[in-house]
């Protein structure tokens, strides 16, 4: 079940100016994290409630995020949606049509995550995020 | 002061095929809005704690909107942040560098609003939102 927004992934080119210029524009700090399975280092941003904006560099020419960047140039990459058993619900969209990059959960920054192919959600790319429990 | 993150906007080709398909992505009905300042008709989804998914359905070849259908095709369109007083607020981001595209606050579905200019957000399109009080 989909419980809430988990964040919005914003390909940028330059990591250090961008977090410069999102701390200005939010007025908060950025936590950095190395973000190896993605191929990417990423800045996030809690704003409000939780939300978080993250910014995302990637590691190198092979990173999915350096690929988005060469086509379409810095902007809006990802929404990531926080479900409670991330099985269970690409199963559950799977079987209502929705193509799945991810057939199951894989280890992410913030816990388990998997992507929906944009083809089947009006061009986007959705990441469903299942936290990581407190103490695992 | 950037509050929260109010909603993400994404631009479709047919909001009666995308509403069907995010209600059954978000377990969740959409609520359905037009919005004639922006030409666009919204389907808004209220996922967890309040945070918005918008869909953008262009009124006309002359929306915003369409233009960057017709340029980027469906996808994500722009993030809205909410502030509380979004003239002071444009006022400081334009003294940190900011473009902006509106000068000041202006009538929308939401609220009051304003969008800054994506050449100077890592080509992201950042609307602010200050809502209306209740009983306003």
């Amino acid at each position: 079940m989909i419980k809430r927004v988990h964040h919005v992934g914003i390909a940028v080119n330059n990591l250090q100016e961008s977090v410069a210029l999102f701390e200005r524009l939010l007025g908060l700090k950025a936590h950095i994290e190395e973000a190896p399975c993605q191929r990417v280092t990423e800045a996030i941003f809690k704003v409000g409630e939780g939300v978080e904006i993250d910014l995302l560099e990637p590691m190198g020419p092979d990173s999915a995020v350096a690929k988005f960047l060469e086509k379409r140039g810095e902007g809006l990459h990802h929404i990531a949606l926080e479900v409670d058993d991330i099985d269970a619900d690409l199963e559950a969209m799977e079987g209502k049509g929705v193509q799945l990059i991810d057939k199951q959960g894989r280890e992410g920054v913030a816990g388990k995550i998997a992507f929906l192919h944009p083809k089947s959600v009006n061009g986007v790319l959705v990441e469903l995020v299942q936290p990581e429990k407190e103490g695992e």
